[in-house]
């Protein structure tokens, strides 16, 4: 956990529903860079013993996380995933299907294969994990390229949806900077 | 002119056509961290005199180059205006219309009048500058919001299509880190 992750969502974060988290004003439409440093340390300093070679993120609201962790990784490069409507657009592009649950329908993730050379050891960083969704197409990405995934890195996961839960009973390391376990009457619970 | 940006352009970029460029191996899908961070010190050397509040640019390939320029500048905010297909969709949004030429249609620009408060003074970041079609939007969003926007600083600017020269025309600052004169049979010349 990163406490000042947790006190830019407990001051600004607004909770609506039974299940929406908006930090839009520190992460994804306006951007804190003195936070979103920090998260990339703290990611970097978890998986630094992993040695990535890769980041692998989603356009668009995790590429700036993504450059943080790539940039406190010791400069190495990010990959971000394009969505798109059909999977058939994607000449010479491995593809992953992808439910989002916040918009109801189905993306698939692109990435060049080029991008993503056998053997790489691969490092997922996402803004939010809810239903595990968009890091299970990374994962079906990073295996299609025969590289390695080392472990998945977010800024906050919804800890009251089952992604976090199955992805770390199939063995997969996931950290997350701040935990969301419940919203209450729009108040946010930590 | 940045020349390790240059020499990423000539050494990996790809000519299409007459007038596409293709970087998408260290800019629009795999990000050079060390390339970034680069652009983003240069540009920030640039703007720093004007003392810029907010970085301003689109998703989803201008947002690593925005966060470099904001941290480099300090750490300040950066805001990434969202594509839309329609205005209406903008609740409470400042909207710009914008068409790409890339991909023949029209968007819409959006962004939370919040993150862009009165009188901010607004450095536009994109990773190319072509027909200008959006940074004129981002212009307009600016100009809605009554901040001051300071200039514009892009990675790639295709000097054989109109907006640079239109831009400055209008006595806007643009900084390029990279000029594209022609490309010619395939071959980029800077």
């Amino acid at each position: 956990m990163l406490r000042a992750l947790e006190e830019a969502i407990l001051k600004q974060g607004i909770g609506i529903g039974n299940s929406v988290v908006k930090v839009d004003m520190f992460l994804n439409h306006r951007i804190d860079t003195d936070l979103l440093t920090k998260m990339g340390a703290e990611i970097a300093e978890h998986f630094a013993g992993e040695k990535p070679d890769i980041v692998l993120t989603v356009e668009a609201s995790g590429i700036a996380l993504a450059v943080a962790c790539g940039i406190a990784l010791g400069n190495i490069p990010v990959v971000f995933a394009k969505k798109s409507k059909a999977s058939n657009q994607a000449k010479g592009m491995l593809s992953a299907k992808c439910y989002s649950f916040t918009h109801q329908k189905s993306n698939h993730l692109l990435v060049d294969p080029n991008y993503l050379p056998k053997n790489s050891k691969v490092l997922i960083v996402d803004d939010f994990l809810a239903n595990g969704e968009a890091i299970q197409a990374l994962m079906s990405l990073i295996q299609q390229a025969n590289c390695k995934c080392v472990g998945a890195a977010v800024a906050i996961e919804k800890a009251f949806q089952p992604g976090g839960q199955a992805l770390r009973e199939k063995g997969m390391d996931i950290l997350s900077l701040a935990s969301v376990k419940a919203i209450e009457d729009g108040k946010i619970v930590l």
